[in-house]
C-alpha cells in the first residue's frame, strides 16, 4: 500500500453520518458527480474534469468521500471514484434513492 | 396584513430548490425543529427555545422557511411553525420520508 493510500480516510459504515452526507449532497456539483457515477459505477477522477475547475473538483471529491459517499481507490497513477451505494443503503435505507429522484425532479423543472 | 407577515418570504412550491432543502436539513439543530413539528403539527417559536440560544433560533427558523421547508404564520404576537409536508411531498416525493427515518436511525446508534 502506498502512503497516498494509507492517508485517504474512509468513514466505516456505521461511523457515516447524516449531517455530513445531506451537505455532502446539497452541493450541485456534488450532486452531478454521484449521479454519474451511479449511472456509470466506478470511474477515474479525470472522467469529471469537464464539470469544475480541477481545484474545486479535488475540494468535492474530498467532501464526499470523508461524508461516506464515496469510495476512492488507488489505481496505479490514477484514483478511480464510486459510490458506497450498499453503505449507504445499510445506514440510511431509502435516502440515496429519494435525492437522486429529487435530483431528476429539479434537473427536469428547470 | 401587517407589515411583519409581508416580509416573511416563502417559496413557491415549485421554487423549493433540492439544494436548499438538503442544506437546511443538513444542521442538526434544524433537524430536530422539524422532527419535533412534523410530531406535534404547528407550534409556537417559543416551543423551541430549549433547543439553541434564541438568537441560532431566529436564524435556524429563517434558512428553514427560506428553503422552503417550513411555513412561519404571524399570529397576533406570536409566530407559529410548521413543516411544508404536502408541498415537499409534491415537489421531492419521498425526500422527506427518507430523511425522518435517517434522523431516527443517526438517534438510535449513537
Amino acid at each position: 500500500m502506498t502512503a497516498m493510500a494509507k492517508e485517504l480516510h474512509h468513514p466505516e459504515r456505521d461511523e457515516i453520518e447524516l449531517s455530513a452526507v445531506l451537505e455532502a449532497l446539497s452541493e450541485p456539483t456534488r450532486r452531478e458527480i454521484v449521479l454519474r457515477l451511479l449511472e456509470e459505477g466506478e470511474a477515474p477522477c479525470q472522467a469529471f474534469d469537464a464539470t469544475a475547475p480541477k481545484s474545486n473538483l479535488s475540494y468535492h471529491y474530498a467532501r464526499l468521500r470523508e461524508a461516506g459517499v464515496t469510495r476512492t481507490r488507488p489505481n496505479g497513477p490514477y484514483r478511480m471514484i464510486s459510490v458506497r451505494v450498499d453503505d449507504l443503503a445499510a445506514r440510511f435505507p431509502g435516502l440515496l434513492d429519494a435525492i437522486v429522484a429529487a435530483s431528476r425532479v429539479k434537473a427536469s423543472a428547470e
